[in-house]
């Protein structure tokens, strides 16, 4: 059997499988069909696959509500829903992600509201719905939020974010003192601890822990153990000082998952664990109360569940050197609905998803269809030689952060999204159209 | 006077100034107005900048319709009607930027359609409404457009792009056999005099010309004149072979403009005259007539036409090192309406347009609102010290890929567009709400 037969497992949703006659299927549905009737691209989102990783953060933090479903990786009302239904907690980063959360009658007080310039209509809304926490990124919003809590009558609940001086960058872990970074309060120059004593003295405002978030992609967890300790510097000297136990502490995302074959995703329950045991350790050598560890996976939840299918188009080999060639291999989007590669360099895989492949392996690049050279989703991939136009193309992993971060280049329309379960689908967003974008000319 | 009071022309429309009282206007209209009508951010488009530079090209190159307006850095129906107005052709490279230019009743045979992946529907649409160029990038769309042109009984006009391995970029050049990028045919494999004598010989196609494009923000008209040379051989090996003479030569887009104050703008009378001077040269020493030279600036007509206004809100001060300490600015926008500098390092700059300023300059950064630490709109820039929340900021050169490239990162809604022409302000795109997002949502 050619290896670009498989599906590896780790790189593609749960309930994806290739059938007898070559075609994949996603909890059932073929992948073609689904082509066929949305157009192409088009995003599949296998439900039960994000709803049971749902459940595998609640069972590693001990709580749905200790998790914190990142919506800024991947929002729709269905989304919300899904996290509402499953326990979890929400986090949102603006006041349009808290407009559709409460428009889908997500309980107000599981959401926590981040951001680095809240608007003032931002923490209004905070404080008029009470959710459940607002983090607090900067001095002035401490006196505005209390002000406005104030003015509401009532108290908001809140966490100071602050910078520990720890940054994870998948394998590579680096610990500064200082912070070139626009979030949060730094540990190191004291602008923390000055924080923390004005949250906790203001009237209107109850600090319930601190929050930090040390980067992206994390494959280990001695960035999140390290920042703990920092962190758990400043509960120890609020209870010496004020005689305050704060009651929990939110760690922030950045679980790395697999986006290509050869990498390994990060084992949660592991690293729950692990994390869970060391904040309890430094606790005990502290002489404090262990807070609840609060946890924000946006990616390691929606990223997976998801894969966008492509038709094949234009298929060209081009000489790269004396001897070596390249086939570039375009497909009907590109950095509209995906900038991560163009972005990020980021990786992903993909396969034929409309029927079984016997070609040889040829170096290949996945291109776009937009008027830009820098246009590529796949920079490098063996595919079998025998891609054609009109085959399917699906790249898994494409869950978190296309659809939010998706443009309109070339005035392509954003694709639609479509749920799959128990073998049926349901159309989640609709495809635009160039109707869409003239509807907001004048 | 302080220099952040002044607005360096080469980077700013032609119509602003700043007035007596510190606000900045453009053509007469002031921009914290707009600011406060429209909602920030805000594009802010300066209609008669950009129709000026529109005749700079048509006088640069010879005619209007010489120069082919790059539909893909700024497209709405409005600035069709501009275009076809100052009597310049259009290039679209979708059927979605057709579908807008029609229904801009934008004249079919002054549009050129490009792709390197032209849907079957794009082709059938160029043919149906009879383009004036569909530029050619595939062997198999050969075909295909030759057999809708037969459909549809008629014959329609083509270009080839071919890639002549010159690639330019700012301040480099590359000349190189090898042509490791999606587009075209290359000239040194034999594809491109493959693809040449197949267009001609089509019996539906008529081959007007070549095409090449040598890359984007070029300051410099050697790597032009090397392609040219390139391709007119091509040009001289048809007219010998086949008695054939080609009419057009399109040498693409990528004229470089000033978005810092410290670049200078391409001059494009200079640059045209160098170039139509050495396609005549290379010409005659090829004993061809010299063909008539297309241009096909995007950038350097929409780019430098528009500001985008944010208002401040969060200003930060974070220690860097030891004895140094970086300012943090964030607007009310970010990657979401401008994905460039974090796409491509790309710069730009800013000024205060509510106000003078006499503050001392301090190393600053302006960082946009997204949860994302690479949310940055300008990495590095002196800022005055006395920026505040509730400032207006406003960064010139916005006209040019930002919004066609815009996203909902973090549910943002995209800004407005609005055009001003003398004293006159006109919404051009409305800015998006929620409910537009929630329409889609099934």
């Amino acid at each position: 059997m050619n290896c670009f037969n498989e599906l590896p497992a780790h790189v593609w949703p749960r309930n994806a499988q290739r059938q007898d006659d070559g075609v994949v299927t996603i909890a059932g549905v073929a992948l073609p069909q689904l082509a066929e009737d949305y157009a192409t691209p088009v995003m599949v989102i296998d439900e039960d696959d994000f709803r049971s990783r749902c459940r595998d953060m609640a069972r590693a933090f001990g709580r749905p509500e200790f998790v914190h479903y990142a919506s800024k990786s991947l929002l729709t009302r269905t989304i919300a829903r899904w996290v509402d239904e499953e326990g979890l907690s929400l986090d949102v980063a603006s006041e349009f992600e808290l407009d559709i959360a409460l428009r889908a009658d997500f309980p107000a007080e599981r959401i926590t509201a981040h951001g680095n310039n809240k608007s003032d209509r931002f923490l209004r809304d905070c404080v008029r719905h009470q959710v459940g926490q607002v983090v607090l990124d900067h001095p002035d919003e401490i006196v505005t939020l209390d002000s406005l809590a104030r003015r509401y009558n009532v108290v908001q609940p809140v966490l100071v974010r602050v910078t520990p001086g720890v940054e994870a960058h998948t394998n590579e872990m680096i610990a500064t003192a200082h912070e070139d970074q626009k979030f949060g309060f730094s540990v190191a120059s004291g602008a923390a601890w000055d924080a923390v004593r004005a949250a906790h003295n203001a009237e209107n405002l109850d600090l319930v822990g601190l929050h930090c978030h040390i980067g992206s992609q994390v494959f280990d967890a001695d960035g999140f153990k390290l920042a703990a300790e920092r962190v758990l510097a400043l509960y120890s000297r609020l209870h010496s000082e004020a005689g305050v136990t704060l009651p929990k502490l939110d760690l922030g995302g950045g679980y790395g998952i697999a986006y290509v074959d050869d990498q390994s995703p990060l084992d949660i329950d592991a690293l729950a664990a692990s994390l869970l045991a060391a904040v309890d350790k430094t606790a005990a050598e502290l002489g404090i109360e262990p807070p609840i560890v609060l946890a924000e996976p946006g990616r390691a939840i929606s990223g997976p569940a998801a894969v966008t299918v492509y038709t094949v188009g234009a298929v060209k080999d081009t000489q790269v050197g004396p001897h070596s060639w390249r086939r570039y291999v375009a497909v009907d989007g590109g950095m509209s609905d995906n900038i991560r590669p163009a972005l990020y360099d980021a990786e992903y895989d993909g396969r034929l998803v409309n029927r079984f492949t016997e070609g040889e392996e040829l170096p290949s690049r996945i291109v776009g269809s937009h008027c830009e050279s820098g246009d590529v989703l796949i920079n490098h991939i063996d595919l079998p030689d025998d891609v054609q136009a009109g085959d399917y193309f699906a790249m898994p992993g494409t869950g978190a952060y296309c659809q939010p971060m998706s443009s309109n280049y070339n005035a392509q329309p954003k694709p639609a999204i479509v749920s799959v379960r128990g073998g049926r689908a349901t159309l989640m967003l609709r495809r635009e159209t160039v109707d869409d974008f003239l509807a907001r000319e004048a």
